[in-house]
């Protein structure tokens, strides 16, 4: 196995990727060259413009995990960050001051949006930033793709009796970190998504790989939006490669984050397996060979095989890189 | 005399202003209301763009100058600032390092540039900071006013060996931070400038002054680029209000910032007689009536006596508002 793609979201996408490189680099993986290659396609539906500046919070929280820039106590954003601009905006009164900018992040933004500015598409950007981040440690073995170049971004409509229609739709950062996910989700809009491509490399990225893993990251705005960029899906289902899954979700609750209320809005039940068999098995027009639940979730393996998948039930809480490389390599031999 | 304007460059002028504030509100300037209004047209010809930001140099020195926000000991950016941004800027490997880029500062950029990118001027820009910095002290008694909305920028002609021509040309702010003037300058460069428009209430600030002060910044990028935007020195020559300067150079040297160079690309010899002069009297085409110098410089009064200017020798040194004020005050009793 000399090549291995992962559909990541944020933090939890990111945690698994550093222990799967832990595990490829050790030779911890059954069938798995240690130089093998590493493709990471990731979520781009949850960036927003903020005071001018283009934020992919997705792509650089990969990117800080990998290249040791992230901080490890809040799983996001830079470590020994300062907080002097976003004091400064608030200051000003610029809305929104409930977004975490923080000084060190900024020069990512600014880099970004002045190389969107004179023209390089988001993917350009995203390899040249990686060139500080990831190029020392990985070299060409490792790479960083947006889902698509094209502008897309996921509202959520929530329930509000103030306005007129009842609703009001906020951008999922806002719903994310303004509202903490505190209120329900009553509809997942991702604007720009079914008019988008995918980004340059990510058809092949899937379709060449010897393995594609979805790792412990959230099954609607992080995984579920990769997986409706056109043709991304449909790449899946036709990979050659066996396609293996992790669930985030682990003994009814998702281990980070909050996707509770999103999955209630897609009517899909809170549940490891309910998430597994919602993606589906691609010998039912689903996109997984595989789904690993974690050993709390033990019970509910025969109803994910019922659905088509291979299904153990194992330890899945990324506690560390060693911990999470034991995931990744019971998730290849699932699948194997 | 209810109303003062002053052309103000950087932070000579921001250091005047505060002196001369100081002055009009505690009634120490004979003739002045304490209330009087005052009005800064400000340089913008040392604006640059940055990362994609819009940085203005002069504007912000005074804003931060005059709402306290101004680090006292270098006389420019924030107090309490930090850089973090810089340094990340810097591990990106992005052009340029040279300029100092603080967190603080950062933010004023950000509002700024975003405000200009939703089409506002800089004129109304510059309104929206100052709410911030100036209102809550000075209500609508100070307005500070870019000499200008167009995009102008100076840029200084050096020798280079390695050239073809034998010359390169850098902007000033290159000039002035990253070579530190120490360079001959061969030629100053204002782009811009003779196809600017003065900024909204410019020409009339000078027009319906009782006083119009020239302070001691300086003479040919701060000043100058001022004076050459079209309309500004005729409506100076024309105003029905005094108009009096006083010296940036004491003793044959420039009090603060590096005028030396430029004066000699001009052909200015370096003396307080000889920047009088090169304003010269309105009545006989220059733009001031007055022309305040050192007290070292007592020599050099009649000389600027003679060149048709009412001319004193009093201490020019800004030592504190209250030294200022003084100063102040006698460059109105100058032209009184």
């Amino acid at each position: 196995m000399t090549s291995i793609t992962v559909l990541s979201g944020g933090v939890g996408g990111a945690t698994f990727l550093r222990g799967l490189l832990h595990g490829v680099r050790r030779g911890l993986l059954p069938g798995a060259d240690r130089d093998a290659e590493v493709t990471v396609v990731a979520n781009t539906a949850d960036d927003i413009w903020l005071h001018g500046l283009k934020v992919c919070p997705d792509l650089d929280t990969v990117m800080y995990t990998l290249g040791e820039g992230i901080d490890p106590e809040r799983g996001w954003g830079r470590r020994d960050e300062t907080w002097s601009a976003k004091e400064e905006l608030a200051a000003y009164g610029v809305e929104p001051t409930w977004f975490g900018l923080g000084d060190r992040d900024l020069a990512t933004h600014l880099v970004r949006t002045q190389m969107l500015d004179a023209g390089y598409p988001l993917s350009q950007v995203t390899e040249a930033l990686c060139r500080r981040w990831l190029f020392p440690t990985y070299g060409d073995s490792l790479r960083l793709l947006p889902m698509t170049d094209d502008r897309v971004e996921t509202h959520i409509a929530i329930a509000d009796p103030d306005s007129p229609s009842g609703r009001r739709v906020v951008h999922f950062q806002e719903y994310w970190v303004r509202l903490h996910a505190q209120v329900p989700a009553e509809a997942v809009i991702v604007v720009g998504l079914e008019d988008s491509s995918p980004g340059p490399g990510v058809i092949d990225a899937i379709t060449d790989a010897d393995l594609v893993v979805v790792p412990p990251s959230n099954p609607v705005v992080s995984v579920g939006t990769i997986l409706g960029v056109p043709r991304v899906r449909e790449a899946l289902v036709a990979a050659k490669a066996p396609v293996v899954g992790l669930s985030p979700i682990v003994g009814g609750t998702h281990v980070r984050g909050m996707a509770h209320q999103l999955l209630t809005s897609l009517g899909v039940e809170v549940s490891a397996a309910a998430v597994g068999l919602h993606y589906g098995a691609r010998t039912a027009g689903g996109v997984l060979d595989g789904w690993l639940v974690d050993t709390v979730d033990a019970a509910t393996v025969d109803r994910v095989r019922e659905g088509g998948l291979r299904c153990e039930a194992v330890p899945l809480l990324m506690t560390s890189p060693e911990a999470t490389a034991e995931m990744a390599a019971a998730a290849v031999a699932l699948v194997s």
